[in-house]
């Protein structure tokens, strides 16, 4: 068995992850577990000891707020609940790839971030500065993009460090394409 | 050691190479060669048997015909000539490709079109079906974007692959940065 390498001699991809929005648990998004399989079977393969994961995950503070329809915010001890829950929920979807990671014998980091995902992503490569980032992708056409917009787009544009996009796999699609 | 996977089994990486613009002998151009090494110091690493890379050159038809300004065009046995001549420059290029991968100990394939690189580099992602297309880029801004265009922006965008686009490091641009 190979030592483990230094951190620095170590290959550090990052991935934005983000939950998926045709379930109600928190649970990864197809195009985010598409992007960390790719990574697995085509970029790292057997060679576990040469690379770390980074794991961003960041929320949407508004988009939280809409999942909570039916909660009254009447006092500040109210939104300290509702901070609790996104980061429960944020948590949970973070334990999915650590722990997978883990299994494979892969080092790893996870963290989560508030705010505009593109932003922020964006940001925190150019503070982490990994060598390589990875993004899911639905891989919807141009008309459908013009009303869902994408992260990937954005991060292929503006990130400073080399970024590579996953689409879904055809079988992998949900009914609406919109859907994650 | 480890044995040698069956083809099927390897990450198969392909590279849209050019020659440099500044350099009057077949040089490999400062982008191509980032892209590459990129690749097996971030990719590759220590797993030579994993992987096999596939090095694509596409010669631009009236480009060619611009570098020989002084030819005279007077017979078909003229551009017979001319077309070994492209032809032996572009196999120049491809041997440094070659001969770095089989010293290194990774498979490899090389080979070269002709047409208008973009379109030629998506049509034969389409044929040969990479796990990846990595491509250099010059790091160009928008606003040098517009006169000189760039292939990786359309590959990004048409090929069916995952692409990524490596820039060129700051110590290795040139003083025009148009040039490559």
């Amino acid at each position: 068995m190979a030592t483990p390498s230094s951190d620095s001699d170590l290959t550090r991809i990052m991935f934005g992850v983000n939950e998926s929005s045709i379930k109600g648990y928190p649970h990864a998004s197809i195009s985010s577990k598409s992007a960390f399989d790719w990574t697995l079977n085509k970029i790292i393969r057997s060679n576990t000891t040469g690379f770390k994961l980074l794991f961003l995950h960041v929320q949407v503070p508004d988009e939280d707020a809409f999942d909570e329809v039916d909660s009254i915010y009447a006092s500040p001890e109210d939104f300290k609940d509702a901070n609790r829950k996104d980061k429960i929920r944020g948590s949970h979807l973070l334990e999915y790839f650590v722990k997978r990671s883990h299994e494979i014998g892969v080092a790893c980091e996870a963290w989560i971030k508030k705010g505009d995902p593109k932003e922020v992503i964006c940001h925190e490569v150019k503070r982490v500065q990994p060598d390589l980032l990875v993004l899911g992708n639905r891989g919807l056409g141009p008309f459908q993009r013009v009303f869902v917009g994408t992260v990937s787009e954005f991060c292929v544009k503006h990130c400073e460090c080399p970024v590579v996009t996953i689409k879904r796999s055809a079988d992998e699609t949900p009914q609406d394409p919109v859907d994650d």
